[in-house]
């Protein structure tokens, strides 16, 4: 890639504010900008670095007045920071192939591929699978029998997915995640022995979900564990047998969510949480890193702390407590 | 699948109440259920879907009394839930093959499997490996050489096994799980940096363990890393070099059990728990979601909580003391 | 392997006080050993076993006296512990392979390898990658297009690298693990749904360093994540875009380090620890297990416990006085 400060500003609908021929092929934060470096000034704190850095262009808010020479060329957008990410997410887009292609693989022959599915080496796709357009699905995958998976989704490297899951469109399965695994189902016998319970059910995916890598998704029992639409799961997540996962609900990485819990729309768990099983938590919940959610969250937009996680500013404020009751003693 | 209430009774040893020839192709929550689906009722708290449930077959324990109309045939059982159970384990080994059957694979000419065992596509038999009648080994698959597999073991897609690991009969080793790599062993240096410590022990497996997908099992340092029969570990834990985790112990997902530590025979632990290094778990320990068990628990069948784990009603009082000093100040 | 008690002595340097012919095959630990096994000695809580081993060899230090009838032969070096190491390396650097491999795999042409580079089963190695000597690429494994990989590394079952990816020499990748993958970067939309931010950046390893078994390590937006020499990271870590791990850092298992966080040289995290984003931690910090560090840690050397992670001492004692307030009441 190279862009001038005049493309850029052409694709971004924004104004350039020095030279127009100012080059630029990679990007780079304002603290380490060199020449031939795109970089963003947003954040106030940031604002020295406008000053000192090498950087050839400078996207910027449409208001900035900055307060000494710099040496970029600025490109005024009404919001640096969403610009960025659109001409980042432009230039990923133009790095990616769209056209058919089969690598050595093992394709059953009553599996459907839409036009322009790419298919890596080492892949398995089962009979009776559907696979949408533009669907690519990288090396190493196995993708069980009677399958569906979207049009323009994104399978990475070691994705295994079971038999009899429906996956979404624009749906991302990072490396490594497994999709539809049995559930964790055990009942105990007298001698202390586990009886395995079977899970004849499967995964649903809607439509613009993204699944970290090496997360687990397990089916459920009967029926379906859901991941509405929208979803964001980040890496090494646990999604328990029969979750419900709540439209647009954001999950950062290692949150384990266990069997039949329901998570409401539009919710954030920060890393490392837990939820019990058979529990539901309302809309728009924010979990603070490393909780642990034992029961239902009924009011929508709590945000909540601890283990067992409650009230966030009462935790924070026992925690200080907590902490001045040894520094006393 | 299609089955009507008179056959379902018979594999049950149950009772029909209502019309035999009801059919059922699928599985159903009650509060699902539709016309040409099964459901169970079995907990009170749902009965009120046993009058308006639309499921076409209903098992329900041989005492129970409706107290209205049901338009369901019941099949009676002397306990649902078990007999739901059994249902769905004939069911689903009724879709298993149990047929030779060679995939696009490369198996080593010293390695010697059994009758009717089933190997996928891409998956590496190394030299001297023993695989017992009837297991079923999924694509993407390497196995180490020197590795003895059981009989009717489910290995399924993306399971990396290293060379020399032992594993009983009707073990499942669910999808991604690693089993054999090396311990994390390391010694500090005088500069700093650290000397790996090799690891030439192995992973030993018991008969009817199931250990979770993405789920890793490192090898010992010399001897062996031990999972007894019976034991049942869930998705995304790790399970450290040199530790033994005792019969029949079940460990529910993102677990992590640090290097020599045993878990005694029957123990249970919630999700997310960590358990020290070098310590020792007495048998039918339960540990509450999340908690850290940093020393001996000497007691069988003591329930713990909290990081570090105590008592579990003594945290449970101490965390409501905790937030009520907060709610007070 | 067989080895005499002579030949040990002279790999290690030290003296034999016995038979030197005693031979030994393999290692055990000294409360297990049998005829035909070496053993160490050196925690003198494990003394009794000395005097009853059935071991063939011991490794003890130079100065040990025994106070009773030892029947192993005694080989005397300065620190038995380093000397089992360096015998246990020995050992295992014995059992390795060096030569030149190609399994049935699938290498881009314009990717270039190095002398005796070992290559197995169904690995995809992309355009433009650079494999050092001597490295060993195990089966199903992805190399993305344009990766460096230095000499001397081991590549295990299992693992994912994306493209663009800079690693050094000597390091070892254990199976499952996930190189480069996209970070977590989502922009909330005013309608709740997640814009994408795409990863244009890349991961770089340095010399020496341990990445787990199925361990992620997310690619920056932009510029690079950085795993700097000599670090080891266990099993089932998350290391998001844009973290940079200092030199030496140990980190043990299913720990979490959020986006752009930085780790100081010499640090020790315990397992399940989770650090919050956009924070830097002092060289040499030590952080307990199942800790959240959630603020910057500015003094070098400091020990750290809880959540949030506080001084560990005051932790401890507030921890005793929280439950000592349960029992009184």
């Amino acid at each position: 890639m190279q862009l001038t400060a005049q493309e850029i500003a052409a694709l971004l609908g924004g104004k350039v504010d020095g030279d127009p021929a100012a080059a630029v092929s990679s990007f780079a934060r304002i603290e380490n900008g060199k020449p031939g470096q795109l970089c963003f000034y947003a954040n106030p704190k940031y604002e020295s670095y406008v000053y000192t850095s090498k950087a050839s262009v400078l996207l910027v808010n449409d208001d900035f007045k900055p307060s000494g020479a710099v040496s970029a060329t600025l490109v005024r957008v009404p919001d640096a920071y969403a610009a960025l990410a659109r001409l980042m997410n432009w230039t990923a887009a133009r790095g990616r192939t769209s056209r058919a292609h089969r690598g050595r693989c093992r394709i059953a022959w009553s599996a459907r591929l839409g036009k322009k599915v790419w298919v890596g080496d080492y892949v398995v796709i089962g009979a009776r699978c559907r696979i949408g357009d533009r669907t690519r699905i990288m090396g190493n995958v196995t993708i069980g029998e009677g399958t569906t998976i979207g049009s323009d989704c994104i399978i990475y490297p070691g994705v295994q997915i079971f038999p009899g899951m429906v996956i979404g469109d624009r749906v991302i399965l990072h490396a490594g995640c497994i999709i539809g695994d049995d559930g964790f189902g055990n009942a105990k016998q007298p001698d202390g022995s586990w009886q395995k319970i079977e899970h004849l059910g499967n995964v649903i995916i809607g439509n613009d979900v993204e699944i970290g890598s090496n997360t687990t998704v397990d089916r459920a029992p009967m029926e379906s564990t859901i991941i509405e639409d929208g979803v964001r799961i980040d890496n090494l997540c646990q999604i328990a047998h029969g979750v419900v996962v709540g439209k647009n609900t954001a999950m950062a990485s290692q949150c384990g969510i266990a069997g039949s819990a329901r998570i409401g729309e539009g919710s954030i768990l920060a890393g490392q949480v837990g939820v019990n099983g058979h529990i539901s938590i309302a809309p728009g919940t924010v979990v603070g890193g490393k909780s642990a959610v034992i029961g239902n969250v009924r009011k929508p937009g709590t945000t909540i702390y601890g283990n067992p996680a409650i009230d966030h500013a009462t935790y924070l404020r026992a925690y200080a407590l907590f902490k001045k009751a040894a520094e006393e003693n």
